[in-house]
C-alpha cells in the first residue's frame, strides 16, 4: 500500500489460515525498541495469530527494502559526538547545544510519527482494509503516541510492550509515585534517599515533565485535536490502555506502587542459552580457567573513538581472561548464548535494558560503560545491587579500566550478588514472554481488561487528591465554630435568663 | 504443651517425614477466618511442608477438646439483637450502645490475644521447642496481631493471609489509596463517586482509623513495646511484611493501586463441584426445568428471628423452584458442590466474601440478605456489577423478598453479568491457591521477599510527601526573588553611576 508523501506506510502482515488465531495491529517504535517488540511479535505468530506491522519507508529496524537510516545515522553520531565532549571536557555551552539538537531531533521524529499517522488516516482505502480485517488488538510501544492514536480511532482494545512513554517513564504515568522513595529513572538515584537526594529527584522529574511537555506533547496535542476534538487530550487516551506489559521486574526496577493492568515482563526476551558455533566455542576453551569476557556497547555504537577503543584494548591485554568484542559492523554476536556460556566472567555492557537483563537472566556481573539516555541509570541501580562497576567514558583509561574488570574478576561477591538476582528473577510461576502471551491473549478473548484499570484519570487532579473535599470539610468546620461563637454568648443569656426565672 | 492462665496454647502440628518441606508455624485468627486458613494448611501440608498452628483452649474453630465457645456465642447473639434491632426501628442510642457492647468486645478479644501471646513468648520451654524448630516462615492472618509479634520476636520471614487488619482494610495500610476513587470497605460506595460521596468516603475512612486507633490500636503498643523497646511501633512491625496474599482480585474489587508483594489469591477456596450426595441430587433434579435455589447465611447467624424466617418461608413458598436453605445446626451444606450444580439458579447469601466467590467461581447470581461487618459492603459491589440484588433485613417481607428473587431469576442479565464475572475470574495463568503456594514456597527458599517490599513506611508523614521538600524549594524560590529585590536597586544605582562616569 502507498501513501503520497515522505512516508510509505506499508504493513507487514504475518498471517496464518488458522481460525482461532487473533489478529493483532502493531505500530512500533523504531531502533533498539524494535528488538523486543519483534520477540513477542514472533511469539504471537507462533501461537497462531496473524500480525500487522506499520512501518514507515524510513524505518531503520523494520526493513523491507532500501531504508534511508536517517534516524540511525543522527544517533549514531550523536553518541559519537557526545563521548567526544564528555572526554575533552568541552564547554558547558557545547553540551547544552547538543542536548538542544537532540531535543529538535525527538521533536522532529514525533512529528513525523504524527504526520505518519494523518497520511494513514487519510487514506481511505488503507483504513478501509484495517477496518475490514476487524483486528482484535492494537499493540504499541508508546515511546511514540502513534500506536495509542490509531487504537482510538479503529475503537479497539489496546495493549502496551513499554519502559518509556512521551511522558517519561510509564510507571509515572500509571500509578501513584511517591517522589520521596521511588527514583525517577535518569536521575541516577535509588529508593533510600537523603533529603537532598529527594529535593533533586523532585527537580529531575519536574523539569523532565516540562522538557517532555515542550518537546513532543504540541505535535500529538494537535493530532488528537484534529481527529477526537479539541476537549480530548492525548495524556488521558494513552491513560486509558487495557493493559501495559512493563518491560522491567522488580530485580531490577525498585519496589513502588503499581496498578492491577501493569503486567510485568522483565527478561521476557531472554532464553536458556544455545551452544555456540564451533569457533568461538574453541575460542571459549581456548581460555582455561580464566574464562572469558563479552563486550558489546549495543546498537547506538557506530563509530567508538580510537583513543578510548584503545585503551580498553590495552586493559583487555594484561588480563589473562580471553576477550569478545563486538566492535562494529552488522555481524550479529550469538549475545545471549555467550553469556549463558560457562566459562563466561564478565560482560562489558552499554547499561541498554535488554542487555542487563540478558546478566541478570545468566547471572554474569557487569561493567558498565554507560553512554547516553537511561543507561547511566540502568547501570546505577545494578552498582546499587552490587553486581556492577560504572566506568565513566569520560575519564576513562587503560588503568582506570583495568581496575575496574579487576575489581568485579576478584570480588566474589559481584558474582554472587548477580547469581542472587538470577536465582530470583528466574523463580516465576510462568516465564516472562508466556505471561505477556497470556495477557495479550486474555485482552483479546475478552475485548478488553476493564475490570482492570482505573478511570481516576478522568479526575482534575484537586478532585484525584481530593483538595476539594478537604477544603469542603474545613469550611464546615470553621462555620460551625464561627457559628457557635456567634450563638453562644445568646444562649449563655437565655439559659442565665431562664435560671434566674425559676429562681 | 499447657500454659499456667487463661489460656492453654497449644501447638497443633501436622507434620510430614519429607526432607525437602518447610516448616510453617501459623496463627490464625478463629471464626469464618479459619475457614480459608484451614484450606491453606492442608495444602501446604499435601505439598509436604509441615505446619504448626498456634491455638488457644477457647478456640472457636480450631478444636481439639471441649471448646468455650464464648466468643461465637456472642458475636450470634450480636447478630440476632442486631437484626431485632433494625426490624423494630429501636432508638439510635439502642443502635448505639450495641455498637459500643461490640467494639468492647473487640477490645476485648485483642487483649486476650496479646495476654497469649505474652504467655507464649514468657514460656521458656515453649519457645525453646518453637526455636529449635526453626520454622521458615510465619503465616498469620493480621485480623489480629500476634503472629505478626511472634515472627519479628522470632527473627522469622512473615506472610499475611488477609484482607481485614486491626487498622481496617488490608490496602489502605500497604498500597497509596487515594480516597478520591478507592472506597473504603465498609462505605458501601464504588469507584465512580459523586462529590458528596468523596465527602462520606473520607469521612467513614478518618472515623474508622480513629475507631481502630481507639479500640484496640493500645493492646499492641503495650505488647510491642514491651518486647522490642518503646521506639517501636506495632504499625512498622507489621507493614514489614513479606508478603500479603489478599483475599480478592480485582472482579470483586475495585481497580486500585496495589504493591508488588500483594499476591491476589481471591477465590483460593473455590474448586469444581464433585457430585451431590444421592439424596441431595435426587431433590436437585425433581425441581425440572426451574431449577433449586441455595440459601445460607454463613457462620455466625444462630438464632434466626423467627418472623424473619417465616417471611423467608412464605416467599419461597410462592416459587416454582425447590430450595436448599441452611438454616441452623452443625449439619454441613456441601455449598460449593450446590453453587456448582447445572440445576442451581439462584443463591441466597449474607455476603461474607467466602460465599460471594464461591458464587462468582460457579456464575450464580445472588439475592443477598446482609447481617453484619463488611457484608452491606461485599454486596453493594456485587449490586453495582449487576449480579445481585440485595434486601434489607429491616423491611424485608414476603412480598419484597419475593420481589427479589423474582427479578433475579427472571431477567436474564443477572445471570449473564455473573457469568461473566465467572468468565473474568477464572481465566488467570495459574490457580489463586497455587498462585499463593508458590509465593509462601518462594518467601522460603529465598528466606523473604526483600525485594518485592517497600521501605517506605519507616519515612516521617511529610517526607514520605514530599512536604519538606516543597517547602524547602518553595524557600529557596522566595530567597532568591528577596535577595534579588534587595540588590536590584543597587545594582541599577551602581550601573547607572559606571554609565554617568564613562559619560
Amino acid at each position: 500500500m502507498c501513501l503520497p508523501g515522505i512516508f510509505i506506510v506499508t504493513l507487514l502482515t504475518l498471517s496464518i489460515p488458522a481460525v482461532h488465531g487473533g489478529k493483532v495491529l502493531v505500530f512500533p517504535q523504531d531502533g533498539s525498541h524494535w528488538i523486543n517488540m519483534k520477540v513477542i511479535i514472533e511469539a504471537l505468530h507462533s501461537r497462531g495469530h496473524s500480525v500487522s506491522v506499520v512501518r514507515p519507508s524510513d524505518s531503520w529496524y523494520i526493513k523491507e527494502t532500501s531504508p534511508h537510516y536517517t534516524d540511525e545515522e543522527f544517533f549514531r553520531s550523536f553518541v559519537s559526538r557526545q563521548i567526544q565532549i564528555q572526554r575533552e571536557g568541552k564547554s558547558a555551552w557545547t553540551r547544552f547545544s547538543l542536548d538542544m539538537e537532540l531535543k529538535d531531533r525527538f521533536s522532529e521524529m514525533h512529528r513525523k510519527v504524527c504526520e505518519m499517522v494523518i497520511q494513514m488516516l487519510e487514506n481511505k482505502q488503507l483504513m478501509q482494509s484495517i477496518r475490514e480485517t476487524k483486528y482484535d488488538l492494537v499493540l504499541t510501544d508508546p515511546a511514540n503516541g502513534g500506536g495509542v492514536v490509531l487504537a482510538h480511532y479503529l475503537n479497539v482494545p489496546l495493549v502496551f510492550n513499554v519502559r518509556w512513554t512521551i511522558h517519561g517513564e510509564a510507571h509515572f504515568a500509571i500509578a501513584p509515585s511517591p517522589l520521596s522513595y521511588v527514583p525517577f529513572p535518569v536521575a541516577e538515584l535509588t529508593d533510600n534517599m537523603i533529603f537532598f537526594q529527594r529535593v533533586r529527584n523532585f527537580l529531575v522529574y519536574v523539569i523532565r515533565q516540562h522538557l517532555y511537555k515542550q518537546t513532543v506533547g504540541p505535535h500529538y496535542s494537535a493530532l488528537v485535536s484534529r481527529y477526537f476534538g479539541p476537549e480530548v487530550d492525548y495524556f488521558s487516551l494513552f491513560q486509558a490502555a487495557d493493559l501495559w506489559l512493563m518491560r522491567v521486574d522488580f530485580v531490577f526496577e525498585f519496589p513502588r506502587p503499581t496498578m492491577p493492568n501493569v503486567i510485568y515482563m522483565g527478561g521476557f526476551q531472554c532464553k536458556p542459552a544455545k551452544p555456540l558455533p564451533q569457533e568461538l566455542e574453541e575460542f571459549a576453551q581456548s581460555s582455561g580457567e580464566h574464562g572469558i569476557i563479552i563486550m558489546s556497547l549495543g546498537t547506538l555504537i557506530g563509530q567508538f573513538p580510537h583513543d578510548v577503543a584503545d585503551e580498553i584494548a590495552a586493559a583487555f591485554s594484561h588480563l589473562p581472561q580471553k576477550v569478545i568484542w563486538r566492535y562494529k559492523g552488522d555481524r550479529p554476536m550469538p549475545q545471549n548464548d555467550l553469556l549463558g556460556h560457562p566459562k563466561t566472567r564478565l560482560f562489558v555492557a552499554h547499561g541498554g535494558t535488554n542487555g542487563i537483563f540478558e546478566a541478570i537472566y545468566h547471572g554474569v556481573p557487569i561493567v558498565g560503560l554507560p553512554l547516553v539516555f537511561d543507561q547511566p541509570d540502568n547501570l546505577s541501580r545494578m552498582k546499587v545491587k552490587g553486581v556492577a562497576k560504572v566506568v565513566d567514558l569520560a575519564t576513562l583509561d587503560r588503568n582506570i579500566f583495568s581496575q575496574a574488570l579487576q575489581e568485579v574478576l576478584d570480588e566474589p561477591s559481584y558474582r554472587m550478588n548477580m547469581q542472587r538476582l538470577s536465582r530470583l528473577h528466574r523463580d516465576v510461576p510462568m516465564e516472562p514472554l508466556d505471561t505477556a502471551l497470556f495477557w495479550i491473549e486474555f485482552v483479546m478473548r475478552h475485548k478488553g481488561a476493564a475490570h482492570l484499570r482505573t478511570e481516576s484519570y478522568r479526575m482534575p487532579w484537586y478532585s484525584y487528591h481530593s483538595v476539594d473535599v478537604m477544603v469542603f470539610l474545613l469550611a464546615v468546620v470553621l462555620f460551625t465554630l464561627c457559628l457557635a461563637k456567634t450563638l453562644c454568648p445568646s444562649l449563655v443569656f437565655l439559659l442565665w435568663r431562664l435560671f434566674q426565672k425559676n429562681k
